[in-house]
């Protein structure tokens, strides 16, 4: 329910905002997104376990002070998703706010509705309340920008795959593509590089990390590092592209 | 070449820029774009011949009065991509400005390297420009963000593929998806529901058009009109995200 449509005296449901704040560059903001944030009585950002909030830092320079925050501190478990009690409990945090009236603005790297963590809180609290997504700019059009090429042209068909798939799905996904962004690629380097390798597709294969941060690394996939971090991407080009952009853009 | 290390007297190249704009809601552009439009010499867009530019009438608020600007018009013929001799001549026309050492910015509907026109003329000027892609929000985030429930969740594929694709291919290519977003469906939508419809999968598809415009359009596939405009996707969720988020968000 909208606030504006609200009559009576009760006090109405703040609005629950899911806000992509892009890849990493903080001017890849929205001014949607700045907009929101400035506005909303609270901010909430996922965070690892002991680690640093990325999503927060990435909007660092657009959040105000004094605002309140809501760190969403999830363990580190590798190859297992978040726990669903933790998520319960940062939901009841999240519409206490809500229902005191007060807009939450939950912060989401890249865009929220693609593979983001924005689910988990999306799913327990937009039944309740009134919620906006505001999209934002996703790692795969910040990697293929850094990259230097087409994510996919013409009327190519492209194919997002995270990279934690075993080797067999891996491979059976890749022999149906032509154009594939390989996601969340991290720890899963090393096999997603030796079914790339195995497809005869390494000399169309790029890696990138960290895409438009400062410490940004774009390579092609065979001199790429073994150990990647969480936030870095493959791309394998079209056969067609790569004849029409060249080998590595 | 970047102009802060040109060293001297000959006039260095102008930066050509591809800048995403997003998929409508002017505060969806990002502030870089922002910036690069303001500090650009020139600014150029797409323009369907006979019809106003789609990406100058989303970034319309931020195009500062007195700028220089080229209409790229291109003709429209129904399942043609456009002649190469029209990006030839728009291509002369840029090159010339950035050779006379100005910034050219070059405005993307989305994303400029997600099915963006912004390739053809990437193609003939980057080779001899210095060239950058700003990001943008595609319309795959913002049809998702519109219909209110993930493209895609934890390890899932999504398959993205253009609605101008024969029958065999869009049935062979959806046969192989859990979850799909299929884009540039409009005078495509009768045959791309068909195929939908056929493999049993209508009850997870839903229609959006123009999404994060004033005239935006969200509905079950079931009940989109048999006639869509080119910004319409067809989004498939998949069976598990469906179960987790119900039927039709």
């Amino acid at each position: 329910m909208d606030l504006d449509q609200a009559g009576g005296d009760a006090i109405m449901s703040g609005t629950l905002y899911g806000v992509g704040v892009g890849p990493g560059d903080p001017d890849l903001l929205t001014l949607k997104a700045v907009k929101v944030i400035a506005a909303a009585a609270v901010v909430a950002y996922p965070a690892a376990e002991g680690m640093e909030s990325l999503a927060r830092a990435i909007a660092a320079p657009h959040i105000p002070a004094g605002k309140t925050e809501i760190a969403i501190v999830t363990p580190m478990v590798p190859g297992k998703f978040p726990a669903n009690d933790v998520y319960d409990d940062y939901a009841k945090e999240i519409a206490a706010h809500l229902s005191a009236g007060n807009d939450v603005a939950i912060l989401c790297e890249g865009d929220p509705f693609l593979y983001g963590s924005f689910m988990y809180l999306f799913l327990r609290l937009a039944g309740d309340h009134p919620t906006q997504v505001v999209p934002g700019v996703s790692s795969l059009a910040a990697c293929a920008a850094v990259a230097g090429a087409p994510l996919v042209s013409r009327n190519q068909v492209l194919t997002v795959i995270p990279g934690p798939l075993d080797e067999a799905d891996l491979e059976a996904r890749l022999l149906n593509s032509e154009a594939a962004a390989i996601m969340k690629v991290g720890r899963h380097l090393p096999k997603v590089r030796a079914v790339i390798e195995k497809l005869g597709r390494l000399d169309r294969a790029q890696y990138v990390e960290r895409a438009t941060m400062d410490e940004q690394v774009v390579l092609p996939l065979a001199e790429a590092p073994d150990t990647a971090p969480y936030f870095s991407m493959i791309l394998v080009r079209s056969p067609e592209d790569v004849e029409t952009f060249g080998e590595q853009a």
